[in-house]
């Protein structure tokens, strides 16, 4: 079903969302230049760290970590550091232990979602079975918390211990909303707040802990973190879709398939008629999803502006996340960090 | 099926495994006592930890923790930290974070082993799902973390996180020795040595760390509670076919209908006919075990000597944990924690 594109028909929502049309495409490219060095490093530590004489552990671990993740929350950790004035080494292993929680995560999330694919790769738990991603993402756990502990660092082991119980309740809070059309939205930012917002936010957060920055730029970091967590989730749940091009390409749809409600879908219900809700009814509750239901529900979404407006929800995160980073000064590392905001949003678009 | 009784038909097994036969059976009472203020205040800890504004996480969580388990192990942290001369509250702290890692891993272990039952109740699994039980293991366990980060204490922090990978390590090892007739007794030694030792051991060694003991003193308990753990998990395999009475009961023949290769069975199957040996393979590796099945299973098990013959192996261990207590001076404390030991013992008997 690649290809077929579903236009939008609603003129002008593109320029709601936006303000950077006329400006060329964001990439995290100068993020990535400037955490290069480090980055080697932490990837360095991440090969070490996924290690055990249990075959099975390195290669449950290494399916998933080298498969292309972009590696958005280490490269977090490291600039923050680095703009926080770190010079020690600490940032190296906070942010390795950044990148096992959230690979944790996706194990578990695997398991818990029957997901089949991750990141193109069919699912580790298709390939080990659902008991290897229990217990590999328990291992991972484990060696993020030890390397946590290697850092002595009281503040991060506090900030990071509190996102992994953050993080697992909003998973369990997911559970809940998961085939609940009713759900409101502050129900579900409260869920992405958990499940995404909270990693970010502690990604960003330890760098200046580690430095002994004053509290004012630790929230700051904090702040930065934490919305633009939410604007990635935003705009990952509108490209579930196709982002407001619609278009229906490999994956597109798979939070539909999984029944799981997101955004656009929650704001495609509440505009919807009767007859729409009956629709989604179908699809989310009763699980009845095929081709035709993805149709019908890519239509209805841009009918209702529903993917163009989760991008608008996520532009406003993003400008929360811009604002945030006021009481840091200008420079490279700045720009980078205001850059990743933009180049998330776009990625919807 | 309860109450059939295979006799044990080789005599003197029961002389080779004790040397307790003429003393009264022993109890953790006198360690319950001991212990027993402390652990209201543990017990209050954990309930106020398992809160949460998302209803399921208490649900689930309290489902288990209610459920009638011994408390084993943070009685050993909360004895171990009395023993030392630790006057402060974190030995409380401690002890719920070790209770919380163990319910963690019994809710990630049901989900692993397809468990129907736990501690004579559904599992949680069954009632709630199995994203529900990964989820709030996965919760457990952050709280676990956190509360350890409570204490301040870099030393448990550094103990309890190695546990953790240290028991998903054995997890995963289990995952491939499970249906594996071939495993050889060292192998699954390292098995329990993971799954089950690690936890008893850093329950015990956290004591006289956050008592700031000398190494010699750590050590001693850390042996003390490994070895102990070691001997508890060989006896439950044995309680899993009733012991060396083998009495068909409740419950009985779990590992035998999971597929899970444990020591006795390691046992009756070296030792095994040709014949004999087939049957293991299909009743195990071709998951082929009706009651018909365990019945057999039960005689050759008894033919063999080898429920007895794994008590006599928790035996051993039982004395080296015995002797890891030389350093400690006499007294209530320690008698408390030898008469564990025999505890654990008698119960395979």
């Amino acid at each position: 079903m690649s290809g077929v594109v579903v236009p939008i028909n609603k003129g002008g929502s593109r320029e709601s969302v936006s303000q950077d049309k006329s400006v060329t495409a964001h990439s995290v490219q100068t993020l990535v230049d400037l955490v290069k060095a480090d980055m080697e490093k932490v990837n360095q530590l991440i090969l070490s760290k996924t290690g055990s004489e249990v075959t099975m552990i390195p290669q449950v671990a290494n399916h998933l970590i080298d498969s292309g993740g972009k590696r958005l929350r280490p490269m977090l950790t490291i600039a923050a550091a680095q703009m926080s004035g770190y010079k020690g080494s600490h940032h190296i292993t906070l942010a390795a232990s950044v990148e096992f929680m959230h690979t944790a995560t996706l194990l578990h999330d695997d398991v818990v979602d029957n997901s089949d694919m991750r990141r193109g790769k069919l699912a580790a738990r298709l390939v080990w079975g659902n008991e290897a991603s229990v217990l590999v993402g328990d291992f991972l756990l484990g060696q993020a918390f030890r390397m946590m502990v290697d850092t002595g660092s009281m503040g991060a082991l506090d900030v990071l211990s509190h996102a992994a119980t953050i993080i697992a309740e909003g998973e369990v809070m997911q559970l809940s909303t998961a085939k609940n059309l009713e759900t409101t939205e502050d129900e579900y930012l409260a869920v992405i707040r958990s499940k995404t917002a909270a990693l970010f936010g502690a990604a960003c957060e330890v760098g200046p802990i580690i430095a002994e920055r004053e509290p004012a730029i630790i929230s700051a970091f904090r702040s930065y973190g934490a919305n633009l967590g939410i604007a990635f989730q935003l705009v990952d749940d509108a490209l579930d879709f196709g982002g407001t091009s619609a278009v229906l390409g490999k994956n597109v749809g798979d939070d539909l398939r999984e029944g799981k409600v997101t955004l656009p879908i929650l704001l495609a219900y509440r505009r919807g008629t009767d007859d729409e809700r009956k629709f989604w009814k179908q699809a989310i509750e009763d699980g009845n999803s095929d081709d035709a239901a993805l149709k019908r529900a890519m239509e209805l979404l841009v009918n209702h502006n529903a993917l163009a407006d989760t991008i608008a929800r996520a532009v406003h995160y993003g400008k929360i996340a811009r604002d945030a980073l006021a009481p840091l000064p200008a420079g490279k590392h700045k720009d980078a960090l205001l850059e990743v905001i933009d180049f998330c949003i776009e990625r919807g678009l």
